[in-house]
């Protein structure tokens, strides 16, 4: 019997790169058809939901299975697309599992790009932009998202904050115990591009927390009296920014 | 030369059962002990933080290290005691890694009460309450908490409620899309005793929602257009609340 794929959370979808529209088909590549065969026991007849970024959402249904790849042939579009906020992630490198586990919920919590920021101490000095693009998508698959968040080249504190486009106001997760609490500093402020900064795990040095907090497009915000992790503290300040500003503030 | 022993997150600090007090001395246990002496090259002179979750936190210095064990001398009280918000998170067990993921971002998000719950599609029968413990104590002596939060005994999802205590606010993250947004939701709410509740892998079942929704206690929340993972959404919601009726909600 013919049925839609599901997992755990609830329709498989997968993304693609490949256009979408009526009455197409396409082969999708080796690991997606190997988790459809062996994974999930696709057979004939069973259909997926794909997304591309670009084109909304499809349901697809499983065409032919082959020892090396499954063809689908795609039916009605089931969601016009649609994005996330403008809210970037710029984050010191942290270890291997905090960092797919940070792509991933950053991903879930609806951010627009992350942006790999190496600071003076960071213990990681190099970032695996493919894992963190599976990640990503991986989360996107999940999520019900339709577009899976940039993953942008590394850039050094001090080149991203020069460059930075000034219109863009950037939270600042201040440990120092003078900003004011993230909901009041956020409260009121306008809706344009945003973005979020959190360090490595032993913080920001004394220069680098001097050099945010003089820039005018910095918003200092406090999260309360504990000293979380880099990767709560991201997570936490995309959870209040979505929150008062971003995509959970208008009722369905 | 004696130092103050610290990692990456600032100064070392160690949760103990015993009482603490000025001019009182106290053997670690063979764990802490060879943290201490083999992680941290402890030597005689050098200081840590103790905490009990009742006494404040100590300044206490390593007097002896001997082969099994590390013994300290207590100097000046450095915080006086004190708690988090009034906040419980009931959670259906999740796998080994989210679970002690959740329960670590839990403790930093300044959580009281872990409270387990089965509900009817829970995928893990069965939690590991001293695995979930000792990850809560390791969260806490690295955010600055100065408590722990309870891990209690799972309780059925319908024990949980027919014995809950109707002054405890429930948010019930409902993913059904006919909610408030979470900040509307708690905007203008009383700071009492609040708690979050949220299900499995596969979310909770129709009946398990309804119930949920008839209780008045229950207050349903929207985070928004994306399904995310349970353990993602309680951080979430936790962060939320945290900054609209918790103890982010203060100007420093």
């Amino acid at each position: 019997m013919s049925q839609d794929l599901t997992e755990p959370g609830g329709l498989t979808r997968l993304f693609v790169e490949a256009p979408l529209g009526a009455d197409s088909a396409l082969t999708l590549d080796e690991d997606q058809s190997h988790y459809l065969t062996h994974v999930l026991r696709a057979r004939p007849g069973d259909t997926v939901r794909l997304f591309n970024g670009k084109e909304g959402e499809w349901r697809a249904r499983v065409a032919a299975v082959t020892k090396r790849a499954v063809t689908l042939s795609l039916g009605a579009q089931t969601l016009p697309q649609t994005g996330v906020p403008d809210i970037w992630l710029c984050l010191a490198p942290v270890k291997r599992t905090p960092l797919d586990y940070i792509t991933q919920k950053a991903t879930e919590l609806g951010v627009s790009r992350i942006q790999p920021v190496m600071t003076r101490r960071a213990i990681v000095a190099r970032v695996n932009l493919d894992r963190m693009r599976a990640n990503a998508i991986e989360a996107a698959e999940q999520c019900g998202r339709l577009s899976i968040p940039e993953i942008a080249e590394p850039a050094s504190f001090e080149k991203l904050l020069s460059a930075w486009p000034g219109e863009r106001q950037l939270i600042f997760c201040d440990e120092a115990g003078e900003a004011p609490p993230a909901a009041d500093a956020l409260r009121a402020r306008s809706r344009g591009p945003w973005a979020i900064i959190t360090g490595p795990e032993g913080g920001f040095d004394p220069a680098e927390r001097s050099r945010l907090r003089e820039l005018p497009f910095v918003v200092p915000v406090s999260l309360g009296p504990r000293i979380m992790r880099a990767d709560t503290a991201a997570l936490a300040a995309l959870a209040v920014w979505q929150s008062a500003l971003g995509d959970w503030n208008f009722a369905p």
